[in-house]
This record gives C-alpha cells, sequence and structure tokens, in this order.
C-alpha cells in the first residue's frame, strides 16, 4: 500500500522558499502570481496491507520524524 | 485560481533525500517501508480565471522554474 503525505507550512507561518520562488517567477516575467506556498511530497511504499494500520502507521511517522508540527501541517492519502 | 503542482524525481533517478528518510524511520523503529520517495509541492495563487489558461501558464512555469524536466516529472491540478 502506498501513502501519498503531503507537509505544508500552516497558514501564517513565513515561507521563504515561496517568496523565492514567487520573485523568481514575477522575475520570468510570469505575471498575476499572487502566492506561493512550497512543501513536501512524500512517497512511502507500506508493506502493510491493512488501511487503519496503514494510516496509524503513517500517522506516527508524521508526528515522529516527517513534519514538524509546531509549524507544517501533513495529509496523507492511502492508496492501493 | 489555485495551481498545485507536485515535483517528483523520475522512476530510476536516485533519491538520496527519500532513502535517508526511509533509514532515518527504519532506526525510529518503523518496520515494513519499503520505499521512500521525497518530491515537491508547490502551491500558485494565480490571478487567472480561466482554466485553460491557468494550465498552460502553471505548465510553462514548471518548465522554464519549478521542474529539472532531464529528471523529474510534474503534475499539475487546478482548483477553483
Amino acid at each position: 500500500m502506498k501513502a501519498k503525505i503531503h507537509i505544508t507550512l500552516k497558514n501564517g507561518v513565513l515561507d521563504p522558499q515561496g517568496k523565492a520562488v514567487g520573485h523568481a517567477l514575477a522575475s520570468l516575467g510570469f505575471a498575476g502570481v499572487k502566492d506561493v506556498r512550497q512543501g513536501k511530497f512524500i512517497e512511502l511504499d507500506l508493506a502493510e496491507t491493512d488501511k487503519a494500520k496503514a494510516r496509524d502507521a503513517a500517522e506516527q511517522m508524521c508526528k515522529q520524524l516527517l513534519a514538524n508540527t509546531v509549524i507544517e501541517n501533513y495529509t496523507i492519502d492511502l492508496v492501493d
């Protein structure tokens, strides 16, 4: 089972990487980009086949390692 | 209109960041993680309201700046 995890900065947390991308796009001539936020996308290939257990495991991984829950949100999507 | 862009390494391209995350998960006691791939997730807030034009613009942004198309794939999802 695959877990697709999105880790994004919480609203209100400054995103310098996103700002840099926004400025770079503007300097390339792309007008009309109001905001850019950059996050991480992690694909896990899990041996677990039970959906509930896989979600629990992925949740623990996010809390313990993948996301900094003080400033980041995470979402988990499971795909067979 | 928002564009959600996923940038992932192509299959076969070595992903040292993903490997490092995999090892860290293993050392934390998470068994059964067969593979980890890490990519980028970029949210663009576009002024454009026409879906086709917004997709074209996002595609150009990916090709010119956001993705390295030699080693990376990108997908674009538009959300109103």
